[in-house]
């Protein structure tokens, strides 16, 4: 294939990202509260505050850091059972929502963060790919206003975040490595790797998969500059965020 | 209690709305979708076209809406845990989706909708007060809506919608009827009573609860004088969000 | 339509309702125990006393009341399948059993009754239409027994009981307003609204519904009526059943 | 022990069984309506006639009976949870509904009964001990009477019932075998054993179990002596019952 | 049928057991772990001690001993739905896991083994027939081994085993009485019966089906011989195998 | 940290896999059946073929492969509550069976296995770490088994295998990458990785989390390398058993 022929369905350049918006103090209540758009995809992100942590953490001084994942039924292209009217989360549910919480604990010190949880809801309004990515990236600055909260109220004397984290999908699309998938790509390819980076640029989870067409250490090492460089946009585009008051 | 020091918590008048705001096309799948906001209370609403009818109804000629309903877990004040993830639906749940399933049913011609199904969805992801008056309001422009999409389309000739439906809850506050209920003033009063009209004036749904201090026949006639005139208001608002391109 | 062509199903006059027979001490372990027959239907309505109260209640000098409801499979024409083998309770169950805890609680002074709870059960053995109203008007009798049981073993001194709490279905059958539906009659009408009063005449609850044709305020009017003329002597039925020894 | 200081809690004989009643037509839908009162204990057991059988076991001629079995909370001496809100059905209501089931469909010629399922519902309304005998016993008669439906109707010719079954609980009581037990004298003792037989005298099921002493080849020919015995009183009871027009 | 045509579909005799070989300490962690192996039957029995005991037996200075069954889902011949996956444990599960659970306590001085609990698991790999006959026989070696640990390090005196407890399905293959079947037989017989006796030769559970032709009395004896019999055998097997270091 | 100090604890060099045993054919019934022991990590492995596939697939000419994964409750140290029991499977059990699912669809033509599906049970009997792995690993060689099997009962001409597949965890130990940790191992570190690779050096799968400190790109570099190296050991221990008859 030519790079002439060649073209991703959205247009994008192989390294190009998809706009990103992250709006803060989305809503009313939650201590932290952020809508992220990414291209097409919407994800509500929110921080809630609970001073307990679960049974089994009790008494050692130290916090947690949780997070669960849903959709909207028609957050999708078909409309997807509810899943509180199935009577059970999927395996895929569980699978985002265990790696949205692995992901944030990466960069919390629980000692600092002391004898409480953060519990992170991470909604979807509407899914064009990536949405796993999405509320990493989007999580992180609820739970960084959830902090801010903390420390404004007196609970907290100083932030026990030690760094940035942030997601993003990177694939193989018609043999060609590209950044941030959308809906489209991400079906009409066989390679899906999602990289979570702390802003120090080390991994916090890798997860490639190959439906399809294995993939080679070529490959792998083509993804993994594209998702590095990709992940300083995430990072610059949090901090700006975070920035504004 | 004379009338100089009786006030709302909110401040406003016994008759006073919240100010009220549809937006259409919220998100981009749905064939109808709509963003009701009611003063503190955001509901996300919508409408699913499905090509087919529940198996009870097949070959009859006539289409069936049904609706639910959930919330946000950060949509309240303090977390509200996540009924998928406790793998059920509260009885609350049940009730209101049932209501809103009911309301709307109520202004369809199922014979002239055709062996169709209307799935509606309305999440909650602000909560103040009045969510389930909200969710049938909202609905009603996203079932409009997808209604235009299913005749812009060529699947249906004319609207089967026989007028519009709203909901408004109005409630006994320290003595004195109000309208339009915000989450302080339900919590501190007894009768609370959920009006769905008809734009045309009548009722489809009646439900007045009085878990503290009963309610008197003259309670009730004030209760509904409030809810027709503010039921007015929100058929206005319904229309212009419809009138808008 | 003429009063001399139109007749109700049941050949009843509009205003004419069933035959009603209360049954107290129907089953030996219950501290009420009522067996309530309305026409065709047939409810068992015990009330059990617990002594302690739900954990948000607990330490606050108040007690609780509240109602679970179920339906034999074959109490119904075609058999139901039951709910304890599909692993759920019906959202119209849900729905009912909550509206028969909030009647109840309408009527009992909850510091009165002290930390204690009583757990009201309705088991509808057969049913022919107004299943929930009969289960309230039958649960209030049960109610009251297990207070007078309190009260001979010396737990309660003085009743907490601050009226007596009955419902009754009302409808418009063939555009005629009628009382105490029955199957038939509630199978090929539009509306349906049950009431729950106090015998102080003042509502506890109002649930009316049109899934066909709304109504209008005069008609909501005729019914009210209806309803409290019916009422009336529901609460004379219960004060007769609890006069016997 | 002396026969002069030995007695039952109740006071009956070794071999005296509580008074029987049985009272069919119990209620007005089911095919099959019998109530069976033995001593303290009630049973509601209905057949409900199916023109249709399960996936397994179709166009191969034959029909099937099944059995449900349940207790009303307050059947017991303290209150139960209800088995439909807890969401799942105890291994013990299990494993008396499928010991029913089989116990009918021993005396049933499925291919006689043709390609139909009767489906038996036995409901406990009060409970003293016994239960799941009374449950076969009075099961036994709503199945007869929902043969004689469809003999009636001209769905069967001849009835495909080949026998009586009937059921009888034995056990030993401070070292003494004694028939039926009740609730108190069930839980005084170490074994229990119930008896299923035909009235041809054979057995259908024997269960008996020792959770405390386990008991000897003596006992057990003592007890199933007893049961022999006492059983033919049941079948007498049952064609007393079904002579009745 | 004569002597010289009738035979086993597995070519034994009538009173012949399929081999039978117990392995101790067959997995590492549990405190007791057998596999047990009768024919084509394989059933892994692990016992696992908890300084426990449940709410309702606290502070009483007793223990307790309970079991749980389950199946891979290839044990059978056909593939088995993974109970796990299907969200809850058959009928037949729960009810052949509480006969284990009654088996072992009837051997068990629970004043003895003091306020911990130890908790049986069989889980067949393989099953050929008579499962929860082998999973008694099994499971009771690993409970011996359980309490010899408990004893090593200390924590009992003296065994609070009572006695041996096993288990032998027995039935009626074309007529004759058999011992153990195997899964051929156990199909093609209508008879089935589970014998659990302590090698004092007393019965602690007995249970007999008859799904298709009932059983007499003479059958019943001719069984219980034959149980008899069979599990003096498996009393040396598993004495044998403790007998072992 | 010095060479001389550093040790692992199970003593084993960085780049050594603990011993790896497979045997086939190990229980009776499945189409494929294999016990894998990986040090003291065992899983048993079976695949069974079914003539049937997932309604989504039907008509499309291809068949599928899909995986379950499971534990006995005491495979591991302390007891784990059984997941049939407790009525749902773990986020991880789901994340597990979906990885070993992929896993192995990444080597099968689905075309050339035709309108079939062949189902993976992995149960693991005892679990000493890395028992994803062994999973995959083991069913490898149950899946060309039942391959095997088709192909001798003329069901298939040729294998739809298109390589073979393995994986192998990898992770970093006191700051040294190590190859096939054990669960003294996983349980002192912070990054553990999960490589999934076809025989022709091709990555299916890839799964690196740092639930501590997250791991650099020159970390991962050594980990995949680590993973290449092992996997080759365990290819060929795959066509060892293999080539067995």
């Amino acid at each position: 294939m030519t790079e002439e022929t060649w073209s991703r369905p959205s247009g994008r350049k192989a390294d190009e990202l998809r706009p990103i918006k992250i709006t803060r103090h989305y809503t009313k209540y939650a201590e932290g509260s952020v809508l992220i758009e990414v291209g097409g995809t919407k994800v509500i992100c929110t921080a809630s505050v609970e001073e307990k942590v679960p049974g089994w953490l009790k008494d050692q001084g130290k916090g947690w850091v949780t997070a669960e994942y849903g959709m909207l039924p028609r957050a999708t292209g078909t409309r997807t059972d509810r899943e509180a009217a199935k009577g059970k989360q999927s395996g895929r549910t569980q699978e985002i929502q265990r790696l949205i919480g692995r992901s944030l604990r990466a960069v919390v010190d629980m000692e600092a963060l002391g004898e409480r949880m953060i519990k992170i809801d991470c909604d979807v309004t509407q899914a064009d790919g990536g949405t796993r990515c999405a509320s990493i990236t989007g999580a992180y600055v609820a739970l960084a206003d959830a902090v801010n909260w903390l420390i404004k109220n007196g609970s907290l004397e100083k932030s026990p975040l030690k760094g940035q984290v942030a997601a993003l999908s990177v694939g193989i699309y018609e043999g060609v490595p590209v950044a941030d998938f959308d809906y489209d790509e991400d079906h009409l390819s066989d390679t899906d790797m999602n990289v979570v980076m702390t802003d120090a640029g080390k991994f916090v989870e890798l997860q490639g998969t190959a439906e399809g067409e294995p993939f080679s250490r070529e490959d792998l090492d083509a993804l993994l500059k594209l998702a590095e460089d990709g992940l300083k946009q995430l990072f610059a585009a949090q901090r700006a965020a975070l920035a504004e008051e």
